[in-house]
């Protein structure tokens, strides 16, 4: 990794933004140059990059001349705006958004699972969405053995995948409630401290919520799976870091939790914590700042002849986010398409 | 109901025989003499009944002389040891515990599903774990026109189901980690403030908890199919009230969602709440102090021809525990069966 790059980082100032640079410092990743880019709200604040301070600068159609690289972890809307700009600028986007995902000419990345897609990039590379990218990844090595007939899939989601200001309103909220007064919602549509929240993102004609929608799709898109059965429902619990999920999965052919359990351990990016006896599983508290996923609860499904059930964590912020979208950075590197 | 009953309490101080007393009188239940019982610790304690104030007695084979109807919801302990005695002594017993849920001369009763298996009662009943009794309460009406073949449920249980001192525990714990503190668990193996631990109950051979299992076995006893296909996962997540759970059904043959949200309105004991538009969903926090059990999140799976998802929530001290075996005494009263 001799070439150094010059990297723009798109909503900087986020939980997002802030992981990426800290985890870009932390894994040496080769920077020339940052350039920290928000909203018009936090242009000139300063942010401590290792031993440099560095400006914060709007983001508008001329912020990525010059860039390498940018990575977008801002909303919907800065991605459906300025991703072109970037893109036509000469910046290799990656892309922590919804908006491109689904697009046939955009990659839809984990690394472990499809770095081979991002041969065909033409620009613009996508990652999934933070509750799609440990599912994926933990049951991809499994799919190469046994492939995977059907998933089912209910998530426990936190408040730090919507962003700071609903990890605020859960605080403010638990402190409220503890002191026996009322709470009055901002960031969702009801209380969520000591409560949980069977809506994320917004309802489809069909039922399900695009949050779960996006289960579906881009698992079938990541695996080349078109025709993968996935079916997903998606809570928000009142937990600040760590994305957990009930999987039930249905194999081609019957196979023992043991089996499944070696296959995990020797995969990469996953840590097995399975031992009942002495209540080791993941947690999403323990799982917080880890860039592995943790797998565990695994045992055969008792309700099907070839199924299997399993706990997953992962901390969204991380694998969920920007230690993916910064993996597909690194796998561009090593495989000179940058 | 002009007959009057003589009512024995055991576990009176706790979370659930509080519960019970408060919808006894609510539901002007034909009692003659309350008996409070408890632990010795809890001995010569006085609670206030309506305006009487009872003295707590002690708990041992003595204490039913007289009772004509004895509700146990103390330890599985104390039923193990003392539902015989009580039941010797003349008292019908209906146990909130798991000690004697799958005997087979016990009814297993959620009324609203099978209380003629009440006519056979032999002076004990039980009724279902409070995970259990709004799954069966609400795919019961939806069994009698197209009968279920496979389960799938994930659970989001609250700590109330596991009793006082774990309300205390959630309480201090989420205290402390607001004010940056160190905490450590006592009730439970881990920290659950803000966490998830998918462990409820003790670990099975095949990697299920008991909590899990008791879904799969007490289902198939209440809704009398041995053979049905029931698999779970079991979370405990950081809420005070209300049993959580998403479902994932397989029907017999196809049925629109439509169809089955109209079946249910017109089921006995379930509210709807089902309008994605204006977050219309249940939740723990709204469904707490509620007797009915809550459905929603109603749609078509699309993992399966003839599959349903449902999210379902309930009050597990209401419904999941002391309306329930309230409900099984009234229906006693009518049926003429004490």
């Amino acid at each position: 990794m001799s070439k150094e790059l010059s990297v723009a980082i798109v909503g900087a100032t986020g939980m997002v933004g802030r992981e990426l640079i800290r985890l870009l410092l932390q894994r040496r990743f080769p920077v020339k140059a940052f350039r920290l880019l928000a909203s018009s709200r936090s242009v000139g604040k300063k942010l401590q990059v290792g031993d440099q301070e560095i400006e914060v600068q709007d983001t508008n159609n001329n912020s990525f001349a010059g860039a390498d690289i940018a990575f977008f972890g801002a909303t919907p809307e800065i991605s459906q705006n300025l991703v072109p700009a970037a893109a036509k600028a000469g910046a290799v986007v990656i892309d922590d958004s919804p908006v491109w995902r689904m697009e046939p000419d955009v990659p839809l990345v984990v690394p472990e699972v499809n770095a081979a897609d991002l041969e065909q990039h033409g620009g613009v590379i996508a990652i999934p969405n933070s509750s799609t990218t440990p599912i994926v990844l933990a049951l991809w090595p499994v799919h190469q053995v046994n492939p995977i007939k059907r998933i089912i899939v209910d998530t426990y989601q936190p408040v730090s995948a919507t962003g700071a200001r609903a990890v605020g309103e859960l605080t403010e909220q638990a402190r409220a409630v503890l002191d026996g007064k009322n709470v009055t919602p901002h960031v969702y549509p009801h209380q969520i401290a000591f409560n949980l929240l069977p809506e994320i993102d917004v309802f489809m004609d069909n039922g399900y919520t695009k949050e779960e929608w996006k289960i579906v799709q881009e698992t079938r898109k990541i695996m080349h799976e078109p025709d993968l059965l996935v079916s997903a429902t998606c809570v928000r619990v009142p937990v600040f870091v760590g994305h957990s999920a009930a999987l039930h999965v249905e194999l081609s052919h019957p196979m023992p939790a043991d089996e499944i359990r070696d296959i995990l351990r020797e995969a990469p990016g996953i840590t097995v914590q399975d031992e009942p006896s002495i209540s080791l599983y993941p947690q999403p508290w323990t799982a917080a700042g880890r860039d592995d996923i943790f797998v565990g609860r695994l045992r055969q499904d008792v309700s099907h002849p070839n199924g299997f059930a399993m706990w997953l964590v992962s901390d969204n912020l991380r694998k969920g986010a920007a230690l993916n979208s910064i993996q597909i950075a690194e796998e561009l590197i090593a495989r000179n398409l940058i």
